[in-house]
């Protein structure tokens, strides 16, 4: 098993349980949280795979990545109300899963392309779509919105990893220098409230107001 | 014409007509009807053949299913004023959609790949995904989020199908039986509002009380 | 570089314009404009590319419609503040997208399959996909849902391609008549908001009441 592979597991099951507790968070049913955790662990290496042609996707080759999820939404289906915070939970593997997606997902996009601007993005999009999915379908307020550094640390993930291996460094180094980086971002915009500069832009009004 | 290409047209049909209900409950105009009937119609089968590498998509193949979708969005523009109840009917049709694709989704997943854990996922996804989208396009409270069953009715019906294809059942005699197990449960779950323990957890705090 | 690669290029720098107002008017940072920037220029066409099964898409084999979108992100981080009104900038290139982008999906429907009914439908959906997408990720009021016409003018559009091709005009004149008239109904709509009737029907209600 490669390097690669541990980190595509190692994403899904991160991601998956940040689903999981999204449906705890809404009080959902066993199934539910198995839903959840599904298409959040596997929503983002869908859209990677299906951008890049590689289909048919890679739980459909390898259905193992299926039943890490439905288990994951087992064991938080049974422990999640012991959590003290089950947000904080959330957002903190969120930032584990983003950050093993982002290199994975511009691993992906290198080989498939070898342009490393596609490969910044296909890591970017498959670290956030988990996410962004899981947001959407949960009725959460999309992590994207917040003020908190979020795709930025996908970024850099994506981008140093894609130096790195441009530089010539192994898969392995370029792979643990891509992860430490964004964790690095992602979690300092947690644990300390890191946020860029949002311009001189103000609010937006309301739509009804203008036309 | 088999079995499974008049389960995908009834499919098809019922949940075209679920998104021009939701048309009709938001008050849009005849396009409009068309427009979340066409996407709430072949929303699922999309994904289910995206997934699975079958592109084309079905619809891109046989533009029948499309004039299906319009000829159901017009037909709802003219006549859903008269219904007592839109949702009422939206979630009765949703129903028959649902117990209908998880058969055709289940069965697409099993003939391509051979393995029944990616036909319960490509039964489940694609029966659920087009009202996901429909509710999500339509600003509806989403059917996912509900207490009573939902999920678990398409599984159920994924599952029956795969069991029973694996048991040696006829394709015609499987699909029958996958199809009414969905129905039943999905059914009971809104008539008699059944819905499957919450687990402990309790309701998900603010985000910003928390981080 | 043909009419086509043109109308794509301009598409998606539109498109990339709208999705970077939402980040404005969401007072997102530098990484959130380029993000929601890139998400919404090349969101249709990655639809469209999907659904045909022409994957790598797009903007994989020819990453400068990526630059595109992050140039476009980076130029209205530095001046959207100078609008007078960000929504209004935003509906009239979303306008003009949509335009260009339901002639660029009929012409590779068409020319994919062959099939006027499919052209109308790639057409429809990659015009209005990206601005979707926008929607739903910026947490904006969907301009689906809006009573002036939208949907209609990305079909008018298709439909005008579609029938101008097939009575043998060539490509740069069957696609200027197709963006025209596209142009003038949603420009008209947002001129003098136009709308078409919308039956008899009036608002759904809670579905709490109902079920």
């Amino acid at each position: 098993m490669s390097v690669l592979d541990l980190l595509d597991y190692a994403g899904v099951a991160v991601f998956a349980a940040t689903g999981a507790l999204s449906a705890s968070r809404k009080q959902l049913d066993i199934i539910g949280y198995i839903f959840l955790a599904s298409i959040t662990g596997i929503g983002g290496g869908t859209l990677r795979d299906v951008i890049l042609g590689a289909t048919p996707v890679f739980w459909v080759k390898n259905p193992l990545y299926l039943v890490i999820c439905a288990s994951v939404g087992v064991i938080l289906f049974l422990s999640s109300h012991r959590l003290d915070s089950r947000y904080r939970a959330l957002v903190w593997l969120d930032a584990i899963g983003l950050s093993a997606y982002c290199v994975m997902g511009a691993a992906k996009g290198l080989s498939a392309t070898g342009s490393p601007v596609v490969a910044l993005v296909t890591g970017m999009l498959t670290a956030t779509f988990g996410g962004i999915l899981r947001d959407l379908l949960a009725g959460e307020p999309s992590v994207l919105l917040r003020p908190e550094i979020y795709v930025t640390a996908a970024l850099t993930g994506s981008a140093v990893f894609t130096l790195a291996t441009l530089a010539g460094l192994p898969l392995i180094a370029a792979s643990a220098l891509g992860i430490v980086c964004a964790f690095i971002v992602r979690g300092g915009a947690l644990k300390f409230g890191w946020t860029l500069p949002t311009g001189k832009a103000g609010p937006g009004r309301n739509p009804d107001d203008v036309l």
